[in-house]
């Protein structure tokens, strides 16, 4: 059997740790021959410089590939979209990879589909069929239906891309490779860092080791991005009045990142807040210990989804971002209200009965994806089922 | 109720044919606003300057956009998408329509769908759930997954745009306004121009008024691009020993525009064929009087599938293009080889019971689609139906 | 006498100053019309939001062109501009000015230059001529060999351009028109607001109402920009040491700007400087009144060499920047080193006889720019005059 | 002595031949390593492709950027630049050469030299300081400006690189790389090939072997693309008329293109004239010999001023395209006027005292260019000399 070139694109920092697991896999399989590429906000330093830990982690990067327009509005989100296009064809013109991988549904994940599948080289779809109501939903679904091999994350979303009319014998569900990570922590939880010794990041010094913590993500919603202020103001004056240390992550790019990083740097100023500390990113293993250790994580990262999910960590999701996503017994769902999400945090950190599932994953998706990747032959046509 | 504005985008020649009574009944509908944008290869001389034949037909043209990259091979199709999605953005937040209309299946279109949809602009999509089985059809479904209404040409069609979850109310079979020209031909079918005379053209004086004629139309599919040269020399040499005056219609851009017109050029050098006169385009209404009026069409344009099956006119449809698309009694399918095709043709030259069907319109689609966009409140937002 | 279009693009906040007094007498003068394009980074909240100040003062930009690529390095540097040219050539395709202006010596300004020059508009340059020893000056001659009509702003300036082969009906020493603003202030100097009350910033609130305060504007010099810094933390550590209140102008756009920028904020968090409140732009005017009240100002600005010169304030220039620019009276030269810097600005503190001189300009520049637009045919052809 | 990385731009057909002894000669030189890169038209089957005479003469292509936006006229040629500086800056800073090579005056040859100079790699340009009068002229002057080391084909070009203020160590007369195989040529001139058996092309057999003939090269001239189609119908009539056989070669791709040759195919299909044979391209030295051997070249390549110059071929220069360049006595100016057209040819074909000159080379100019970019310490930034 032929090595395969798997061309991987990640574009963002959240996306390496829904695909680190499967990336190490791909790169030992003795099938398989890693072509990684880095792209987008995840080469920038304003975004938390995913690329330096990826090369740390110790995978060869073969691109980079700048691409992001400033303007953080919709029409820079688009022309970003466009340009990675353009290169990312140049891209896979040098590479010929047997496969190309986009990862969900981040609105410039298009780029990599188009400038594959245009190329006439199999795609590849990791964690199609999931619902979350806004372009991102769109995205994905597209992703989906110029992808020819496609990889979810659970039972649901394998469901949803089989109604779409693609072939069952192309729809794996694997579970989700940031449960991978999430499993080995499961098995050694010890916060054994001290997060701002090691991370550094701004704010107050909180006094998170005797009293305990909440741990706050929020992403502008792409499609109301005018609102991002208003609704980031709701979370910060919650989290202000609850008075519970806090460590608080700053938003990766996203058209209206400026509004709620805008809003968080206002308040900043404004309130001087005691109890809470920032931090642009951690390594993602660091992140689940974080999680796993604190009382509760608050916003709308789709970590509170799945990691969390498989930790046993309850989560306050608010507003729409997660919408129709799959949850577990640990979510609790609010909306951007202050008193509204001072309750919710109140009942999670005081739930008593949460219990580990295993939804998007059981901790072996990394391997599956490469073996899977390594055993289908993946043609580069299609056609609907029905 | 307030006038919306429509921006109508045009990316090629045979796309127009699909939108033009659409466009004029926009134009003149009370509360839309039309906003006809021109790109790609509809701006190029090469690919017959369809823009001249648009503003000759009275429509104002609000903006036109240069973004064919030379090259006529996967990459530059890639990129000449990306470098779409750059200009049409700009675009777009000029214009700041009420809705934007992406047409059908052609590589460019998704252009128009993220250009639109990323930026929060309705977007409308004329003509999908068809089936053609190339890169055509992830195209197309790809639109659809970005598109928040949905104007189909058939039955068929609107039962697989509902089965990939797009929500009732939302999708309409209006027919194709192609059909709507195909009426107007159909009442009044008499051929008065003289081809030759009127549009030029190159090769042989054929005798096709005393003998009759057969009419050629052969585009390069794109996923094989490499075999578009020895395709069209089939399809040559089968005319070439029918020795049928034959009107032969240059393909329009795609890649392997070179293989089809590059294996046509050479055919012309070397063998000088005699019954054989080759035309870069026709105003739609004359293409349609001279598909009428002729014995037979062959290649692999959707014409054959859609007009001819509404005008009953005999069509020998070859290879993959049209895959899986409703038929009406008069194709005839065949392979690209020689004798395949000569006989086809024989066969539809002497077929009796052809009929007039009504599969993809009853010639009220423009006027249709109006309406529709006059009177549905379309959203930008959508999520799946399962 | 018909009147004439004319397109000025501005890219960059500072480029601003440079033409606003020109840019009023256009909009005022009887055969002239302005075509107001803001690009670049003048349309970015980080580098100040030009564009908000330039529609407040009252002129109507016709077009925004978003143009900048993240990554703050010279590859994305080199990138932007060839995006600008693309975007550009549109814009100039729709507006067919009559002719284009393009500012100095940025390094997108010369995408303005191609996209005209290119399409056959005649290219006026304004501040050709000056000499400063990086890539700033490769683009500044390249611009002056692309342009038809050189409006420069010092007689050195005017020679320099004669001697590279321009013919002499096409030079014109107008000054520079952001000596109209300094005039303006000259006669009306008082400091009519509170700096922090009106525009906010972040940092110490200084006592400069009765120690007095000094001003530093330090951009990363482009060639060099790994070195930014370093270079910028020996002025921060002269100016903490030398404890004077201080205002401090956040570094415009430009590849190491992340050098600056980061060099600033890592100093502020670790040192909490209680004699630095930093801001991150002003209005032209009152930035002019602040400096004219200032003891001193300190960097790498031009103007220091240009508005404090007619103004007759202190200024320590520091590096390469400003290189070869003429200079007057009230400018001391010296280099990246805290010692040296502490030395220079004690130095222009205390010197008795800085007066105000006339090198670049006396207050008129922008009504006699305006005139020679108008009175000056400009073809969009030229050759060498040797 | 570490191997300096040398790469090489060249974006089209006739670029070739200007560099290809210099190229030789880089490869083999001990101390410098080539990467060629092969852009724009020069990849392009409508303008010769280049590229696969380029490869059969035995170079390694490194990387290949399609660039060229279809569209034929000003805004695309400046689109296509833009376009090529985004693309070239990637492979450069891919390919981290010690110094880039940019080539005389095509209106895309600036993309090259934004990319390597912004990017901080010393920039070479060669063939500088000629004067032609139009776009190109402007073009070849920026880039002048924005290179650090100066190769020049003349003395004149020589003199007028150094008034332009350039630094004299870093400006040498090499001579044209032309003239290296035009010496070639000029001691073995037989004329050993068919040009119609081994090029083909399309028009009439022509009796040149008993007759002799003449040979026509006539390139649009960019600012006046309009009157392209005017101006080869004049010398297309001249030739007619003449009727002596006739060898005449398409245009490559500039603005205009589409005029000249759209004038050409006319021409053929309505005067089907029995002496003219036309070519796409034909491999340099072959072309060479075919002018060797010619009674006369007419049109307005350089090829005349240059090669025909070195070889005593006598020359018909149609227009202004040459302007200003330096001519040997083989060289008879005229315009755009079928008669005067007919009476220079006339006037050449009967001259008697041609004689070689060596005004732009000495045969030897290859090595010499690849002896100067060994020897040469070549910086990134310069600074003016008055």
């Amino acid at each position: 059997m032929p090595v395969k070139k798997i061309c991987v694109v990640v574009t963002a920092r959240p996306s390496y740790s829904r695909i680190k697991t499967a990336l190490t896999a791909i790169k030992n399989h003795p099938n398989l021959e890693l072509q990684l590429v880095i792209a987008g906000s995840a080469l920038l330093g304003r975004y938390g410089n995913a690329v330096e830990f990826i090369e740390k982690d110790g995978f060869t990067v073969i691109d980079k590939v700048f691409m992001v327009l400033e303007g953080e509005n919709p029409t820079s989100m688009a022309k970003t979209t466009g340009l990675g296009v353009m290169e990312l064809a140049n891209v896979f013109y040098k590479l010929q990879p047997d496969a190309v991988v986009t990862i969900a549904d981040r609105f410039e994940t298009i780029a990599t589909s188009i400038a594959a599948s245009y190329q006439n080289i199999p795609l590849v779809h990791i964690q199609g069929g999931e619902v979350t109501g806004n372009i991102d939903e769109k995205v994905r679904h597209a992703n989906t239906k110029l992808a020819d091999l496609h990889l979810v994350a659970s039972e649901d979303a394998k469901q949803r891309v089989l109604k779409m009319g693609e072939n069952p014998s192309m729809v794996f569900n694997t579970g989700c490779p940031s449960i991978d990570l999430a499993d080995e922590i499961k098995n050694n939880s010890t916060l054994d860092f001290d997060p701002i010794n090691k991370y550094g990041g701004v704010g107050s010094e909180i006094n998170w080791k005797e009293e305990g913590y909440i741990v706050v993500m929020q992403h502008p919603v792409t499609t109301e991005y005018k609102s991002a202020r208003k609704d980031v103001e709701e979370t910060l004056k919650a989290v202000y009045e609850l008075n519970i240390p806090t460590f608080w992550f700053w938003p990766n790019v996203d058209a209206g990142s400026d509004g709620t990083s805008g809003g968080i740097r206002s308040f900043r100023e404004i309130n001087k807040p005691q109890n809470i500390h920032f931090f642009k990113n951690m390594e993602p293993q660091d992140f689940l210990k974080l999680l796993t250790n604190s009382k509760c994580l608050i916003g709308n990262s789709s970590a509170g989804i799945r990691e969390c999910s498989y930790l046993g960590v309850p989560v306050v999701n608010i507003g729409s971002r997660q919408n129709k996503r799959e949850r577990g017994n640990n979510v609790l769902d609010t909306v951007y209200n202050k008193s509204e999400i001072i309750k919710s945090i109140r009942n999670r950190i005081s739930a008593k009965n949460i219990v580990s599932e295993n939804i998007y994953g059981d901790g072996k998706s990394g391997q599956r994806i490469a073996n899977i990747l390594a055993e289908t032959d993946i043609k580069y046509y299609k056609t609907i089922m029905y």
